[in-house]
C-alpha cells in the first residue's frame, strides 16, 4: 500500500457492508433508549487537557491524546463520554432538570497499544441516569441492556452484577483500609472471571500481600452475599422483566475504573466467547470532582464494535447488507435518457429505492452487471422497440427472467414482484 | 463558569432539544441518500499528516489540526471528508466497484478563527459519485439536494450552477493562463454574489490586475452562456423533476477550493438569508493526486448546522423537541413499586415510549412536576386505594384532568387518549 494511502495503526475504515450492520445496531439502541425516556446529547471531541486528565489515575491519563493547538492551548481528544457529560452537568445547572437520563453516541480516542479488538478510535454508546440514588435506576440500566440485546436477537449472554460496597466490606473486615491497597486487590480479583485462581493468587502475592490474607479474601468472596441495597436492586431487575438466567450476582466482579462507588455490572457474551460487551455502574462522586453539584449517577457503555462482531458472526442481521437499492433503471442510449428518467421518477415518487445508471454510453450488459454485482434485485430496460410499443421490460436479476409489461402498468406489476420476492442477499 | 467546565472556543455542546432537530435532519438526509442508492462510509478522524496536507493550498493547510502522537508520528484531524474518501478509493481498488456512490456523515475540524456560524468542529454531510464522467451524475447530485430540502419543507432557496470550464474559457480568452492568476481572479469574482461590483473591482485591482482587464472580465461574465456539457446537465436536472425556479446558471459562481475541475454548484437560502447551505462540484483529478486511479468524481457537502438553524427559525420541525416520552408511570410509594413496574411493562411491551419515575420516595407532586417540566403528556397514578379497587388513574398533564379506569382497561383507554391527543409541544 502506498504510504500516502496508509491508515494509522488502531484506526479503521468502515466500508458500506460493515456500516449497514453498525447503523442497524445503532438504530436499535437509540430506539430502546428513547422508549425509556433517554435524551440525546453530543459534546465536543476536543476539550481542555485539564478537563480530561486526573480523573482516572495516571495509567489512564497516559492514554489520552493531548497536544498544543496553534493558539498554544493544551487540548486533548476525549477518552470517554463520562467526563464530557459531567462537564455538561456542571455547566448547565439551570437548563438541565434532574433526574436527567441521557444517551450519547460518539467517537473516543485512546493512545493504547493497538491489538485485536482494541482500537485507538472507537465509537462509545453510553446511557446514564443522573440525580437518582435509588437502585431502581441501576435496575433500569440493566433492563435497557437486556432490551437492547434481546431486540438484536442475542441470546447467549449474562449480566454480572456486584457492588463495590460488598467488596469494600470484605476488605475492611480483613484490615485493608488504604485506598491504594484496596485498588490493587480489586484489580486482581477482577481477573478471576478470565484467569485461574492460582494465577490471581500469584499476582496478589507478587503485589506483596501475604498468603494468609489472599486466602482469606478468596474465602470471603466465596461466601459473600448481596447487601440490602444490591438485594433490592436484583429484585427490581426481575420486576423489570429481565429473566433470571440473564443476570447474576457475582462478587468477583470489581471493574477497573477508580470512580465507581456502588453497584457495578458488565455483560459477558457466552457465544461467541468475546468477553464483555457492556460495562458500567454507579459513580456518585465524579460530577462533584469536576466542580459540579453533588449528583448521583449510574449508567453503562455498550461496546458497539464487539456487538457488531457478534451480530455478523451469528448472522443476526437479516437485511441485505450489499445494497438497499430495489431497482436499477438502465439507460439504453442517450436519446432515451429522458424516458428512462421518467420511469425513475415514477418509481421514486412511490418511495422505492431506485437508481438510474449514471455512466451514459455504457452497454446494457455493463449496466446489468452493475446491478448484479451490487445485489440490486430488479432492473428496468427500455429500448427503442419497447418505447415504440409503449412497453417496458422488468428483469429479475437472480433468475434472469424478463417480463415485458405495458409502461403504464410498470409500477403496479413491479410492486407486486417486489412483494413476492422477499429481497435478501 | 469554572475553568474546569469551560468549552474550547469554536466547539459546542448539543443539548437534547437541539439534538432532536439534528437527528431529524440527519435521518431525512440518510433516507434520501439511500433511496438514490448511496451507500454509507465511515473513515478515521485522525490520519497521517501527509495524507491531509498539500491538497488545497497553503492557506487551507494552516487550518488543519496537526500534532505529533506519542509514537512521534505526524498526524492530523481530518479537515473534510473528500480527502479521506479519496484515500479509501485508492486503498480498496478491488473491493469497491465503480460507479461508487457514497454518503458520509462525520465530524471535521478546522483551526479557523471562530465566529458566528463558523466553528472549529462541525459535522459534514457529504455525498459523492465516483467513476462517472457523464453530467447525469452532476444532475443527480442536484436532484438529491432538491429532494432533501423539499422533504425538510424548505421552500426559499436556489441552487446556483456553473462550470469551471466556462470561467477558464473566459480567462484564457483574455490571456490569463497562469494557474495562480486564474485562482486569484476566481476567488474575487466568487464574491460577486455577496459584495458589490465596486468592491470586487477594487479587490482585483489591488491584486495587481489592470482596470481594462477587470472590465473585460465583468463584460465576459455578463454575456457568458453554459457550454454544451453544462447545458445538457441543466436539462437533465429538469428531467430529474427539479422545478426551474429552484436552480439557475450563474457564471459568477467560482467556488474557492482549488480541486474543482468542471461543473460547480451551491445552494443559497433566500429566507432566512444565511448564505449557502450546500456547496460542491466535480473534482476529476483529486483521487489520482492521492496516488489512486484516475477516477472522475462529483458531489457535494450539506451544511448540517445551517440547515438546522433554518429548520429551527422557520419552526419546520413539528415534532415535540422537549421529549419523545408519551407516558410517565409514577410510583406512589415503595411498597407499590412492583405494581407500578407491571403497568410500565404493560405499556412498554405495546411499544409506547414510557418512563417510570426512578427517584423512589419522591412525592407524587414532585413526580408530576417532572412530567410537566419534561413535557410528558400523560401520567399514570396508582395509589393504595386504586390498587384495592383494581383501578388506575390516567392524568392528562395539559388539562390536569384525571380519569379513573379499570386496570385491565388501562392500555386500551390510554392508547385512545394518545390518538385523540396529538402530542405536540
Amino acid at each position: 500500500m502506498n504510504s500516502k494511502t496508509q491508515l494509522l495503526k488502531g484506526f479503521r475504515d468502515f466500508l458500506p457492508e460493515q456500516m449497514r450492520v453498525r447503523n442497524y445496531v445503532l438504530s436499535v439502541m437509540k430506539e430502546v433508549f428513547e422508549s425509556f425516556g433517554f435524551e440525546p446529547l453530543e459534546t465536543p471531541s476536543l476539550e481542555y487537557k485539564q478537563t480530561l486528565l486526573g480523573k482516572y489515575g495516571q495509567e489512564t491519563d497516559r492514554l489520552v491524546y493531548t497536544f498544543k493547538d496553534k493558539g498554544n492551548r493544551d487540548v486533548g481528544l476525549i477518552y470517554d463520554l463520562t467526563v464530557p457529560v459531567s462537564r455538561v452537568l456542571a455547566s448547565y445547572r439551570n437548563r438541565i432538570k434532574l433526574p436527567f437520563k441521557r444517551y450519547q453516541v460518539q467517537k473516543v480516542w485512546r493512545e493504547d497499544r493497538p491489538q485485536k479488538g482494541r482500537y485507538r478510535e472507537f465509537t462509545q454508546c453510553d446511557f446514564d441516569i443522573f440525580g437518582v440514588i435509588s437502585p431502581l435506576a441501576d435496575a433500569e440500566i440493566i433492563a435497557i441492556i437486556f432490551e437492547v440485546l434481546r431486540r438484536l436477537k442475542l441470546e447467549k449472554f449474562v449480566i454480572r452484577i456486584n457492588s463495590r460496597q460488598v467488596l469494600f466490606t470484605i476488605l475492611e473486615k480483613l484490615g485493608i483500609k488504604e485506598v491504594k491497597q484496596q485498588q490493587a486487590i480489586l484489580q486482581s480479583i477482577d481477573k478471576l472471571d478470565k484467569k485461574s485462581v492460582e494465577t490471581v493468587r500469584e499476582e496478589l502475592i507478587q503485589k506483596g500481600f501475604t498468603d494468609g490474607l489472599v486466602e482469606s479474601v478468596f474465602k470471603e468472596l466465596k461466601r459473600a452475599v448481596p447487601d440490602q441495597n444490591l438485594q433490592l436492586m436484583l429484585e427490581l431487575v426481575e420486576s423489570f422483566g429481565v429473566p433470571k438466567e440473564f443476570f447474576r450476582f457475582d462478587p468477583t466482579l470489581a471493574r477497573g475504573l477508580a470512580y465507581y462507588t456502588g453497584i457495578i455490572f458488565e455483560t459477558i457474551m457466552k457465544e461467541p466467547k468475546i468477553g464483555s460487551v457492556t460495562g458500567g455502574g454507579r459513580y456518585d462522586k465524579l460530577i462533584s470532582q469536576l466542580g459540579g453539584p453533588d449528583i448521583p449517577a449510574t449508567g453503562t457503555t455498550i461496546g458497539l464494535d464487539r456487538i457488531c462482531d457478534v451480530i455478523s458472526e451469528l448472522k443476526l442481521f437479516k437485511e441485505r447488507t450489499k445494497t438497499t437499492t430495489q431497482v436499477l433503471v438502465t439507460v439504453f442510449n442517450e436519446s432515451l435518457i429522458n424516458e428512462s428518467l421518467k420511469n425513475f421518477r415514477l418509481l421514486k415518487e412511490k418511495c422505492l429505492n431506485v437508481e438510474i445508471y449514471l455512466d451514459l454510453g455504457s452497454s446494457l450488459k455493463k449496466q446489468l452487471k452493475y446491478a448484479d454485482k451490487k445485489g440490486i434485485p430488479f432492473a428496468i430496460i427500455l429500448g427503442p422497440k419497447e418505447m415504440k410499443d409503449k412497453m417496458v421490460i422488468i428483469k429479475i436479476m437472480k433468475t434472469g427472467e424478463q417480463i415485458k409489461v405495458k409502461d403504464r402498468e410498470l409500477l403496479k406489476i413491479l410492486k407486486e414482484k417486489i412483494k413476492q420476492w422477499p429481497v435478501k442477499n
